[in-house]
């Protein structure tokens, strides 16, 4: 694998794939569509996890594990999920392998084969409702929320490491109420949640809006959903929460006696966030160095690298310096590796995405100062080391705002507001972005300028502008404007 | 179901059930075999978690993640490993359903047949260790110390809730060394972290010691283990380490240029740790009247319960109470639900086994006291509330360390040394637990032993006695006494 990462302006993909696999954050594996996600690649997903979970414990929720597997005859009850769901999964069919007569190894063993098949859940909707029905009889067990963090399976022909794998990791939120309004409040709750994740955590500006019907959750009366621009202009959509009214209770007869003493089906809400936001945190920030990891979320926010080679004194230093900024919480390392020398160091930290690099060499040492230099923009300066234990702190909030603002600055810049169709298609083709223009509110006029344009309605913006105008497609009067991109 | 649970001395498996399904902590699922542990039992299983993964992290270990998913063609490649794991596991053979031609619902495509079948990792030794060969080249890439925390797989026919399930939730330490004395050193280390774990935060005493040759996992060269005695004189195994010697590495060919430029195969160890331990908590701990959880894996540490009803300034007290220990670190909740009454509350709150309870009566708010009863002994004692901040923390840890020496007494008064088959017998019969006795270390003479008596050889504890003797079955020359006793 060639060490160099290929510029963004030269082939956007391949510099995506280039970040990841080269700052150690994931990789292909053996199995087609599954990857390994590597140590530096899960101590985010941890980070990003360990925030998310407090969030969710915050407002109320805990967590609780389902089974792997669903039957297959679940996935057929409740109709709009089926079709969703059941077609591209991981089917197992037989509980025993034997070794093959002629000595090559194991085969499946025809005996052992089940009576109905169970498939590797894709989403656990169905299995998690078939259990609610024993927990819920009364308003007296409502609401409950419960979270799960798991993996899930959805075949894919055509994997993009992070963005679409077979195999991937999240969460997903399973929540009963007593009433459509409780129930519809936590949707929005919980797309809140994500949407001040990926803003103050990943340091990523989001959209907050609703799906058109047609990009609904299969099962959902209403999705909403929070949308990001990556830096090719692309939008991502980085987490769904759905209202599912009483599709999945009455598929599974889940009722309950209400304070009246009457029986009613149960509300519900799911949501779901997974390792795609990675590749979201990927294509925000990193630059042609290398991967650039908000502090918030870096697993190393700080690394001294003594200069030119760990001298006794400098490497004492160091280990002073990081001792104190470690009892101050913050994450710091020493690479005092002798068989390296620092330009080598410098260009590997930049690659994995360290916020900060501290450069201690004898002369600063002799001055009291340090080398400070920053992974987001770049610059370096000369610091007291007696002041790190202010500089640092602030330096590390300063650089988590100064991405954000950069990565709202782009979407703002690439947010483009057409009335016609010639200016859509020129602003799509030349410029990319979210395009807001007006829509007939069809489906079929959706789907015409998705063959179109390959561009699909990422959300009705839940702040967005809601003056009346004409469909840029069809002339049809149109309630309110929309954001348009093409998406990953 | 019935509200009481079954005591230990009439049904101890059935007592065992009722304690896991009636305090909450796990149930029975829809799909044969595997469990949904409920929010009870998953918060305890996170405590667990959090701490195990403190312990990986300070002895040098990192997490990443590997597929779900095993090539059959990968379990044939290490020939023990293939026997002792490719045969009851879960294989994926389609990956696509389509809907039924009579409108019935789905099944499998025929058409969507995969070439290899995939097997549900049962453990992941082999897609770890095909992994490795591209991650390692030189002693430079050494030690690799990668922990995963995942879900696996292993077919059962037979099943209990926690302690034999088919799908189940763990640990697996997987590390690559240079020399074979730094891979023993690991899986040594690794036995300490999982002994030290199990005594200072389960409570629960352990035997460390090394299995015989029939029981070592299949494709080690050798297993440590630490087993743990339940109250019913049954032992439990709670953590396995293995030494896997070249095994896997020659399998999948991972060869490194070592310091002196020769080619040589990494050494290995693999470790673990599963849901199995929720199972040993519950067996050693817990109750007629429920469950009992050492403090420092309780979710809640402790309830304040209002008497005889949440009157506001009972409810304002409690607040004040809760909040001050709150800010101690202490997991506290109070129960102010108007519903239910404080009799009916008590007895909740021993089953879910919170460690200590609060009961705030307007008689105690005169007196300046709070009663304050243990779930470990049930005793009950009137103490100042200004003096809570430090009774509370003290009382806590004395319940911990109350548990871990009633275990350990129990385990004490139930290890027995014999020196006859007549006196094995009669020990195993009457008494159960662990038995020290001497063997002539054939496999052979183990497997008669089990097959006669049900009980197995646990361990060769690495502190036993070591004076050598004659076996208890053959009367051939021992080497040193071992362990028996009947296992979970």
């Amino acid at each position: 694998m060639s060490k160099t990462i290929t510029p963004r302006n030269e082939d956007y993909s391949q510099w995506y794939i280039d970040i990841v696999r080269k700052a150690g954050l994931a990789d292909y594996s053996a199995v087609k569509g599954c990857m390994v996600i590597k140590p530096l690649g899960f101590g985010i997903w941890e980070n990003m996890r360990d925030q998310l979970d407090r969030m969710f414990k915050e407002t109320g929720h805990v967590n609780a594990y389902f089974p792997l597997f669903i039957p297959k005859s679940f996935l057929s009850k409740e109709a709009a999920h089926v079709e969703g769901f059941a077609k591209e999964c991981a089917v197992v069919t037989h509980y025993r392998l034997k070794n093959a007569d002629d000595g090559s190894g194991v085969v499946v063993d025809p005996d052992a084969k089940l009576e109905e098949e169970l498939i590797v859940r894709p989403t656990s909707e169905t299995i998690i409702w078939n259990t609610y029905k024993d927990w819920i009889q009364s308003y007296r067990d409502l609401p409950l929320l419960i979270n799960q963090w798991a993996n899930v399976v959805r075949w894919e022909m055509r994997t993009r490491l992070f963005l679409r794998t077979a195999e991937f990791l999240w969460q997903e939120g399973h929540t009963a109420h007593e009433t459509r309004e409780e129930a519809i409040q936590e949707a929005e709750r919980m797309l809140d949640v994500y949407a001040r994740f990926a803003e103050e955590y990943m340091a990523m500006p989001v959209v907050r809006g609703r799906k058109t019907a047609n990009e609904r959750f299969a099962g959902a009366e209403d999705t909403y959903c929070i949308e990001a621009l990556m830096q090719d202009g692309w939008a991502l959509q980085a987490g769904t929460s759905h209202f599912l009214g009483q599709n999945f209770a009455k598929a599974f007869d889940v009722q309950f006696s209400t304070r009246n003493n009457t029986l009613e089906y149960v509300w519900a809400t799911s949501w779901g966030v997974s390792t795609r936001l990675m590749g979201a945190l990927v294509m925000v920030h990193s630059d042609d160095q290398g991967l650039v990891i908000p502090p918030r979320l870096a697993p190393t926010q700080v690394v001294i690298v003594p200069i030119p080679k760990p001298l006794p004194e400098l490497t004492e230093k160091a280990n002073q310096i990081a001792a104190a900024l470690r009892s101050q919480g913050i994450r710091i390392i020493i690479d005092d590796d002798e068989q390296n020398r620092p330009g080598f160091k410098f260009a590997e930290y930049e690659k994995v995405g360290v916020p900060v690099r501290l450069g201690l060499g004898a002369r600063d040492l002799a001055n009291g100062t340090i080398e400070v230099a920053r992974r987001d923009t770049g610059e370096k300066s000369n610091v007291p080391i007696d002041s790190l234990s202010t500089h640092i702190p602030a330096l590390l909030e300063e650089i988590q705002s100064n991405l954000y603002n950069r990565a709202l600055e782009y979407r703002e810049s690439h947010t483009t507001s057409v009335n016609t169709w010639d200016e859509f298609t020129h602003v799509l083709e030349t410029k990319g972005g979210f395009i807001s223009a007006h829509w007939d509110g069809t489906t079929e006029t959706e789907l015409k300028i998705k063959e179109l344009t390959k561009a699909t309605i990422r959300c009705i913006p839940l702040d967005g502008d809601t003056e009346p105008g004409t469909c840029i497609l069809t002339g049809k009067p149109s309630e309110r404007r929309v954001l348009f991109a093409r998406a990953y």
